[in-house]
């Protein structure tokens, strides 16, 4: 997907400041950009629009307002750009922990709307290739203790050796066309249920 | 750590911008901060000084010294933020791809040196909380794949069944003080080179 064609999100209160980062995305080749001045109900929005990209920008943040926009930024799984006026430390680590990519303090300006988003963009995709594969690891990890357990049940039960239950399992997941870690969580739950 | 107990290294070759640097990190409370002028032979200095936090500036980045200093940066492992004057959208992937933490295209104030500096330290504990999560689960993964294979070599070449092999295995490395992983490989090593 080209960088120009994302649909843009703006989340901003204040009119005079949006139209800042309006014309920086209009002046970077940017047309999908919905502008929206209203913090309340933006969850219904992201929903319908399903928007690449969120920017969000608070001039004065306060506490309760932050809380609210970070449990929002935690759940839709898609770049953020924050700008806000001012933070300390613990509201930088809160935005990083609540998936904020980029979180700009004191930087709102036109000619810098591209280069963040073009960042919380890239940000976004690393931390979320590495989340990832580690989630595949997990996984991985996860089945093979099942396909292990479901063996061990194999071989104790029809009195199989370890080749023997492997091959049963792989068999009968060929046969069922499920995956190998499917046929062996069955066997795990039947064994709990039947011995 | 109290993040003013930081030591800085700040690698400018514009000594009126490194002011600017050294200023905003001063009025936030920050003094163990070291000033080098010269791009040339830093490895060494980050290897003498061993900061915690690297503040890079490059007023006009040519592709030469941003490859070189990307070089750097996928080494060094530590918290980075680089301000530059002007960026393009591969620049900035490659600065995330290079590991630098923060990367401020055309955003060099004085107020703004504390929060980025902030912001650098976080992301680079996130990510590295996640680079080490992964890092565990594959070692799990690749450990457990090691013991089964080192309890089918005990089966088969003793005739245990596949708890006795599993306990072998425990018992072998509690009294050696080894990790069962580690007795493990042993035996799949020996039986490479005995069978």
């Amino acid at each position: 997907m080209m960088h120009t064609d994302l649909t843009i999100l703006v989340i901003d209160e204040n009119a005079i400041r949006a139209s800042i980062i309006e014309e920086g995305l209009r002046e970077a080749g940017h047309e999908h950009v919905t502008v929206v001045h209203e913090v309340n109900g933006i969850a219904r929005i992201i929903e319908t629009l399903q928007p690449d990209v969120i920017i969000i920008d608070i001039e004065s943040p306060n506490r309760d307002m932050m809380e609210h926009l970070f449990q929002l930024t935690r759940t839709v799984s898609r770049p953020i750009a924050m700008f806000v006026d001012r933070s300390d430390t613990a509201s930088i680590e809160a935005a990083v922990d609540a998936g904020v990519s980029a979180y700009i303090v004191d930087g709102l300006k036109k000619e810098r709307v591209k280069p963040i988003l073009d960042m919380a963009v890239s940000r976004f995709n690393a931390f979320s290739r590495l989340q990832r594969e580690l989630a595949d690891a997990k996984t991985a990890l996860e089945e093979r203790k099942v396909i292990e357990r479901a063996k061990g049940i194999l071989m104790k039960m029809r009195g199989l050796s370890e080749e023997e239950a492997f091959a049963l399992l792989r068999q009968t997941a060929m046969n069922e066309k499920k995956k190998l870690a499917e046929i062996a969580q069955s066997v795990v739950t039947a064994a709990g249920l039947l011995m």
